[in-house]
């Protein structure tokens, strides 16, 4: 057949039993003929582990070292993965992210690739071994220092070397069956999506679904690598990524991908900035140089007769503090009255390209809240999203109204854009 | 003052405290003014526990992958070790064996070094850093893979690191004060050594005595390179090994350095070998064919009446069942009557290069041990070694008589030889 790269995340390689059966899924993916190249995460708990010992003899670990001890983690489980594919009698050999040829840049605890030079992946795999390769790590093309990819990063080293190698799909195999159309755990009616954009779901990605991260997502589409999220404890089908459905993919185009809700971020209002040109620019410049990652951002007209305006917007919560504080200091330079910080809020996302040349989406999605009682804070929206701001006591039952409201629910009769998901 | 290579071993950095506590013993070091280049082990139990998952997955795990795997344990070490060394305020970076250039042969498992190119570390301590070195590791020649140097390899790695950086010292940190005139737990007056002769201290190490493998006082002794033992959890001084006393090791040159014992050997007998040329030759063959090591051998001459002699060795009671096996695949083709087994030995050994100018030593070891009842079954010597095997229940008394008759117990009269260990 073709070149298949397959990730498989720490909880598939929790302990040595959960090696051999990710072993035997791989042997099964050669012996279908594939040329296979498999990214591993670290074991179970091991990163947690690892960063509770650097805690216990630094509390400010110095970011080259973490990364030398982060990636011991990987290079367990990739050994210990290649020695269970050998003992099925079947050829594999473990490469570290240097060895695979990941390059990155120099900032530690969360480098960006910026080449993957893959010939020792490329001839291994030409002679017929697995080829087993550390997730989550590379090494810097100044200094050739080890360096990490931060969050989510074996899911990106997988993308990384599907697009170097030229595969044909990259599977990310993961402890849920798939992408749905709602957090399963929130809507007992969500359904498996079967195929789904890339651009919707770097859109859910965004909005809070957390089972491919952004940048991975991001990664795929630049290079068009099509991607396939699956569970590594079923055989089943999981949900296709990619520009286009392909040919067995039979689904129509709906209008709306999914539904997708965070509860990480919290609400920061400024207070009484006056209306003029460069107040916005002075607030946002601090909180960039905080190095803080805003989300929404939204700006009311003002109240003509006070010339003050409020300005709102959302961030992780963990960086709360960080943001009150920069604001405080710039506080003579800004000019505003005062700060308000609310993190007792949800964000509720409705995704799909369809709603770009189905003008009643907007309308829909708020009558489903209002329905239900739910209050609108904040709205924002893209091309193929539309989010709002609740509070976080209505997230669930908002959820389960939109979701339903758009005939995403499994038994609805509304329910056949992604129904039959292929078990 | 100069550059100085430590060596931790994992009992010294078993868990956080222990790390913290190296961490000072190393920035002291470097506080005294010298470069400082570390090399670490595995914590604690590390390497057991990979080895134990391993086994896991694998009742055969390829050399390869294994080495990848035990190779993760002195990531770990080093990297918390060099962190541990920043919160005391002071510049410390890790270095893998294949970033400090430790440059070994192809031999997965017990590969052998070949090269060493510090170029990195040298750098590295320049510019005022503490240099932190993975022991037992290293990467191959040819292939560029991760190998590790088997059983006391990151002593091995120290040594060759303080020959290519050209060191004053290499000093061994481990759990025991230093090098001793005998077993302490076998010989209550045992003494430390202040100094001792690499070829003294290479004979001991070949007839049981632990503190130092054979292999690093080897390459210590071929780079002429001070090796100094001592305690991780004291600050006392250890025992130097060097070609020459230096300065402030007043000793006087010893007739006897120590007394070694080995119980970790058995005995093969082979018997009724025809007494002509290439019979001893077939029988070494079969054994080195087997890749078993030998440690003594003996053969007596023959009974004329006979024709027949017999050819007795000894090697470690781990491979007595290999040979068994090789020397009876080859019966025919040696022609022998029958084997014996015997894993019920001790071998005593007295070490002195003083032996080679005093014609009585031999004289007083036999009487010494003739004085408690302690049959003596083999004989071998070198120019500086005699060695007896006995019945294994006799070694600890054979011992102490030994010690005693050749004025090494501490509180003898005549213990002034080594006395004074300098506490």
């Amino acid at each position: 057949m073709g070149l298949v790269v397959q990730k498989y995340g720490g909880s598939s390689v929790a302990d040595a039993e959960g090696i051999k059966r990710v072993a035997k899924r791989i042997v099964d993916a050669k012996k279908n003929g594939n040329q296979v190249v498999v990214v591993v995460s670290a074991m179970g708990d091991t990163t947690d582990e690892l960063i509770d010992l650097a805690e216990q003899v630094s509390p400010m670990p110095a970011g080259r070292e973490f990364d030398m001890l982060l990636t011991a983690g990987e290079r367990i489980s990739m050994a210990l993965l290649a020695m269970a594919i050998k003992n099925l009698g079947h050829e594999a050999q473990s490469f570290t992210g240097s060895q695979a040829g990941v390059i990155t840049d120099s900032v530690h605890n969360k480098a960006r690739i910026i080449d993957v030079t893959p010939g020792r992946i490329r001839t291994s795999i030409d002679e017929g071994n697995i080829a087993i390769v550390a997730g989550f790590q590379g090494v810097s093309q100044e200094g050739k220092n080890i360096t990490t990819l931060g969050r989510g990063g074996s899911d990106t080293t997988a993308v990384a070397l599907a697009a170097a190698l030229d595969a044909e799909v990259c599977e990310i195999y993961t402890d849920v069956d798939g992408v749905f159309t709602a957090d399963p755990r929130v809507v007992k009616k969500a359904q498996k999506i079967d195929w789904i954009s890339f651009e919707d779901m770097l859109e859910l990605a965004a909005s809070g679904s957390k089972v491919l991260l952004h940048r991975c997502v991001e990664y795929a589409r630049r290079y068009n690598i099509p991607i396939h999220v699956r569970s590594s404890f079923s055989g089943l089908r999981g949900t296709w990524v990619s520009n286009e459905p392909q040919g067995d993919q039979q689904v129509e185009h709906a209008i709306i991908s999914g539904v997708a809700h965070d509860v990480s971020e919290a609400k920061v209002t400024v207070v009484g900035v006056p209306d003029k040109p460069g107040e916005a620019a002075a607030i946002f410049r601090a909180i960039a140089d905080a190095e803080i990652n805003m989300d929404m951002v939204v700006q009311n007209v003002s109240a003509a007769s006070t010339g003050l305006t409020d300005i709102t917007f959302t961030l992780p919560k963990a960086e709360g503090r960080k943001a009150i504080d920069a604001l405080e200091r710039n506080r003579a330079g800004i000019g505003f009255e005062s700060l308000r910080y609310d993190d007792q809020i949800a964000k509720i996302s409705l995704v799909g390209a369809g709603m770009k040349t189905n003008p009643g989406v907007t309308a829909s999605f708020f009558e489903a809240l209002s329905d239900v009682g739910v209050n609108i804070e904040l709205i924002s929206t893209s091309e193929i999203r539309i989010s709002v701001v609740t509070r976080v006591d209505d997230v669930n039952e908002a959820v389960r109204a939109v979701h339903t409201a758009f005939g995403l629910d499994s038994d609805s009769d509304e329910a056949v854009v992604y129904g039959g998901t292929g078990r």
